[in-house]
């Protein structure tokens, strides 16, 4: 009898309790629940997917305490290393497979390069002698200089898109459009879906990564924020265009990244994704303002789908542990990393 | 008989001659027509408003010699004397009002203003000496540095909020935010619904005008491009922040328009409005690309409405002459210039 009574209580009660969990979960997360598709379906359920879901709920629950107006969403992200393949950084990198490209091609017209370096290291195709002579900073911006100034900036561009055309990733072997990290792709995605703007914050330079931002991330031209040469506008009878001179006019690395993005947005981040100690001023920056934020770390630690290394990455990941950070791992967290590669392959 | 037989094979080829009319119409247009509404109300029919009303057209006709894709087309506008008034330049123009006010509020810490131009002409408030004074370059950056940088981003965004807040244009008696030209916050509207993304380029600080862009003009804070101070990251337990120092990195005027428009956006724009010799370069960047574009040039002649001012725009008008870009007179081209003046108080 007593079973009987509740269980006809608990009938009488049953459309009132569906009401109530209805009114519990907002709108748009009953909207993905009765789509029923996962928007991050190449990454592993676990704290890092479900921190990023959580936080994007969050933000666009009007009634809870993490609400953020839709102009105020505003990503970062970094590229190289982030959103794609960049290692071994002197190697395989995609700005320094173009401009040791650009070094043979003008080789001819600088005898002086075979004994100076990194010119020397990238003539000789010699890659440890290439890294050792790039840990010295100048050495990098007398690279930068010598492949990427000197012409005006649609002459650039074409130069990058013959070369993208053409270069295949040396270890996986595809075009570099396809080394993104699906689930980066999918993050990009689905932060778009609700309402956030989308910036990428790149140490490399701008003009070259504008070439692949819009086809391989969906992020427009504009929302590229990098290095950048001194620009300088000429006039013709016909109009004006703009010559990338030889300096380096911004080097957008560490407190850059946070400087540069108020120069460009005016805003302050409240998503940010990076994976070492250059992309800590700007989630710093993130975690400065007054609205709620997520910043993700990605750890590379995937030697087999990938690449396991920890460079660069000590003050990020101690910040990360201090301040409850997200740490996404490429072996844990992504089920699938590249497109390219088979699932059935995985680990 | 004759005209009874033609009378019928007229008939007969009408609904023929209809569909070929049709046909000859893009669809926008059609949707313009036949919603019947004029999408630029505050303009005098006249050459200027059908040289853009055809514009629009064109670059949205997919089968015509004209056509710009979305991604392209991109706007950019000159705010001061573009957008809405300036004049005269030291004594009305929005920020120089805040400057002057700022000089005063602070002044009590510097004694020695009283014998330094140009913080002596503003503290003796002498407008003939301050135009005088300020006619130096370097006067005016002193008077930027004095009072739009040593404070936080944050700290000048609320300080701006509030001189916003209480300020009255001195000849018209409204808030600054009413100002804005009818024809060409209008103008704008009319872009964007026609997938133009746009952007203000001003030499003013691009910081001042992010507090008032979006509210006065539909811009979003990210995309201004303007004068800047130089950023400094600093951090805290919390968290990071960004400090104005007292330098100007960059006066974004002239040419640095257009280089600094390559730096933010990385596209030539294909639709430039200014009003000045500052503006020659935006525009002479915009004629210089593969692309149709259309540069229109306000003329400041209706002293009655506005101000009759030809400072600074010779070589403007001259250029526009040449080129046959679109000069629009505000005299004669705006029916109405601001939404505060009653349409039967016009000339």
């Amino acid at each position: 009898m007593l079973r009987k009574k509740n269980t006809q209580a608990a009938a009488r009660l049953l459309p009132m309790f569906l009401v109530t969990l209805a009114l519990c979960i907002p709108a748009s997360h009953w909207a993905q629940q009765s789509a029923g598709k996962d928007p991050l379906p190449s990454w592993r359920d676990g704290q890092a997917k479900l921190a990023v879901l959580d936080f994007v709920r969050q933000v666009n629950d009007k009634s809870g305490p993490k609400y953020v107006k839709p102009e105020e969403r505003i990503a970062a992200f970094d590229d190289d290393g982030t959103l794609w393949t960049e290692w071994p950084r002197h190697i395989n990198q995609i700005q320094m497979v173009f401009a040791r490209q650009r070094v043979k091609q003008v080789a001819k017209s600088h005898p002086e390069w075979k004994y100076q370096q990194p010119f020397k290291a990238i003539l000789d195709d010699d890659d440890k002698d290439l890294a050792r002579a790039l840990t010295d900073f100048w050495n990098t911006m007398d690279l930068l200089r010598a492949t990427h100034g000197g012409m005006t900036v649609d002459e650039f561009g074409s130069t990058v898109r013959s070369f993208v055309a053409t270069v295949r990733h040396p270890r996986f072997k595809v075009p570099y459009t396809e080394v993104a990290y699906s689930p980066m792709v999918e993050l990009l995605d689905l932060l778009r879906a609700n309402e956030f703007k989308v910036f990428i914050v790149t140490s490399g330079g701008a003009d070259f990564l504008r070439e692949l931002s819009e086809p391989v991330f969906g992020v427009p031209r504009e929302c590229v924020i990098g290095s950048t040469p001194e620009y300088e506008y000429r006039e013709t009878q016909e109009g004006g265009y703009l010559v990338r001179k030889s300096n380096v006019e911004t080097f957008n690395d560490k407190s850059s990244k946070a400087e540069n993005f108020q120069l460009h947005v005016g805003r302050r981040p409240i998503f940010v994704a990076g994976n070492n100690d250059g992309d800590l001023a700007l989630m710093g920056f993130a975690a400065g303002g007054k609205n709620p934020f997520l910043n993700v770390l990605i750890r590379h630690d995937d030697a087999e789908r990938e690449f396991a290394y920890q460079d660069n990455t000590a003050k990020a990941t101690e910040m990360a542990r201090l301040r409850g950070w997200t740490v996404a791992s490429m072996k844990n967290d992504f089920r699938v990393v590249f497109a390219f590669q088979q699932e059935s392959d995985l680990p």
